[in-house]
């Protein structure tokens, strides 16, 4: 039998969750534009001086040995329709018998004037560590005053991503940071800013006050029923043009589709690819997306969340619809199945979600840590983390203080 | 009893030591352009994808937990000897009774032209991760080419730090991108150039001829008695006007003084600051300096190795002639005691030299290993180094294979 030829553009959770189930029915190339995947939901602990930053990424060819699959190191730049070929930036040109979008996302500014020119996103090894060296660099001015200067982090986005990196946040300043300099670390205030009337809002409402009170438990100052107008230098702007001031600001407030999606002539609906319930993007059978930048819906008719569990789900399920069209058998509908939800908050402080279970504390931060280094690619990275986080827990020290963005 | 202002530019393995040895005794300041220590004999791992960069740095205000000495991050600007003032590029002025000048080296490109614009250096984790990212984008390469194109690595330097750098580079090689990629890594060269007639010169002659063997059992390619004349993009140049192809080159031939040093006003002598037997610099009595930046004579009259140990033992030697001028007890002079030499050039090989004895083989990388895990700073480096080699050891994998240096 004659195996498709597919191309996979992104090498995320979901790009690769594909190009294994498919590895062995078809002659698969991933693209990515990195070497390695990077463990998004980790990201926040890089920032954090938690993880080493090279125990959150994983080599691509690492993850994609013995499968008989190919890689290209690469951004995809446009698609010929017509001859079915992906041109790519390292001037290849990619035959393609079915083509799967996988490219992620990227932090949306929902329009707001400032969020480009003044935050920091949370999408990239990158910009974890630019955050980890702000939070430093801005720690070692307050060590150099020695006066009464106050400095303000502000993480914008009551979600899990914002409700993690500010407990995260927090605990470093109250942890490490006092060890290293008491008066300097009391100097530093964090808040968390949401626009809507709860944290967590996707979650039960108990599950939300329980967030927000560990939060303050922490000293994070939370905001709530307070939507960003603006941010400016040193300053988020609200509503009411009063003005908080933030020295960094963290943007965890959302994510839109890959800004790559322009590029490549396929419909778009919501800033993300419009798709049919059987994850062909609308229009182009051969043509299939997943993950965030795939504009799917849940059985309420809602947009599924842009997480790590929907892209693999995803992933899996086009690797059978694409043998389904080489068997020419009828497709299927892709049906999220939904394992729950969870966010730490920090230290033994964590909120798990699963079908009408609500879990909070120790029990759901031990559930948050084990499936997080579950899912986590590769032993090395496994144990590296473990290794990490058991020193972290036990030392109550954080070790990746470095700043390392620029040299 | 007042205690002395004491000033150490440079937070290295000798200023560390100096600032520890003497943190009762003396008012402390350390001056470091970083907020870390560089762990500098373990960088060749990270640049070979074996050690994750945070674990080879470690915060300097960890480093001085506990022992009432201050930091500041910033780099020295100029002495104002009169008024005993330093002056840092964060616009502050320390004053001092003493200044260590312990700002370490750079590297020498003993002005062969070529080496700063076409080489690589291996002084910081920066250069460790471009080295990194260098040798994987050059794969990445050599795997979309899918032809007979080859790719040529050079190391330029015969001592420990060549050695050891070619060494893992071919065990990269051979081992994980030989497994990512046969094809691919079946087309990268790797050869050790040294211009004198002998590796590791200042090992006994056994040893360098176990390590050449060693290296080249290991693929790599050894040219003894070849100096560089220049280095050219992707190639360099020889005596005789031949020329050796490399698309990277690595420069381990040696190092100088800070370049730091010129604007201290201090005297200098053979690219090191002068200095008298004592420690002290050469007409500045209160002026002291150590390490890879003091050029210190050993018995023999030759300048002492710039290694860590070195920079160790005067750091601790300062703080003891500090104490002695405060006493008004009569200074000393420095004596290195030297407790060997060590090189690893790969899995079970290495070559140690202490006094007259000289081992090799297994038991020489055992000690080697257990010796570089002993001076890491810090617990969580020890247990993150020691995972991820037992974890390389077991699975002749290297998991940090990412181009990480740009984004």
């Amino acid at each position: 039998m004659n195996k498709p030829k597919v191309v996979i553009l992104g090498g995320g959770f979901g790009g690769l969750a594909a190009a294994r189930a498919m590895s062995k029915t078809a002659d698969v190339t991933v693209v990515d534009r990195h070497n390695f995947q990077t463990f998004l939901p980790l990201l926040y602990q890089v920032s954090t001086a938690g993880l080493a930053a090279d125990h959150v990424a994983y080599p691509i060819r690492g993850a994609l040995r013995k499968t008989n699959t190919k890689f290209r190191m690469a951004s995809p730049i446009s698609i010929d329709h017509k001859n079915k070929e992906v041109k790519l930036d390292s001037s290849e040109i990619l035959k393609f018998d079915h083509l799967v979008v996988a490219l992620g996302s990227v932090t949306a500014d929902f329009g707001i004037p400032g969020v480009n020119e003044h935050t920091l996103g949370m999408k990239t090894v990158h910009e974890a560590l630019a955050i980890r060296a702000e939070i430093m660099r801005r720690f070692e001015d307050l060590c150099r005053f020695e006066d009464n200067t106050k400095f303000s982090i502000a993480v914008v986005g009551g979600g899990p991503t914002g409700v993690e990196m500010a407990g995260a946040i927090a605990e470093l300043i109250r942890g490490p940071l006092k060890s290293d300099q008491a008066n300097a670390a009391a100097h530093i205030d964090i808040s968390l800013i949401e626009a809507g009337p709860n944290l967590l809002p996707s979650f039960a409402p108990s599950l939300s006050a329980k967030t927000k009170k560990d939060l303050e438990k922490l000293g994070v100052k939370v905001l709530l029923n307070t939507p960003v107008k603006a941010v400016e230098h040193r300053k988020i702007i609200l509503n009411d043009n009063s003005s908080i001031p933030a020295e960094i600001t963290v943007w965890a407030a959302g994510v839109k589709g890959s800004d790559a999606m322009a590029q490549l002539s396929l419909p778009i609906l919501n800033n993300r690819l419009a798709v049919e319930p059987t994850m062909q993007v609308k229009n182009y059978p051969n043509i299939w997306a997943l993950g965030d930048i795939a504009g799917a819906l849940g059985k309420d008719g809602r947009p599924l969340p842009m997480v790590a569990p929907v892209a693999i789900q995803q992933g899996k399920f086009i690797a059978k619809q694409i043998a389904r069209v080489v068997e020419n058998k009828p497709l299927k509908v892709f049906k999220y199945l939904d394992k729950g939800s969870m966010a730490t908050i920090g230290r033994n402080k964590a909120v798990v979600q699963v079908k009408g279970l609500k879990i909070s504390g120790p029990i759901a931060w031990l559930i948050w840590l084990w499936l997080h280094l579950f899912y986590l690619l590769g032993g090395r990275n496994k144990i590296g983390t473990m290794a990490d986080w058991t020193w972290n827990y036990l030392t109550f020290d954080r070790g990746n203080r470095h700043i390392m963005d620029s040299y």
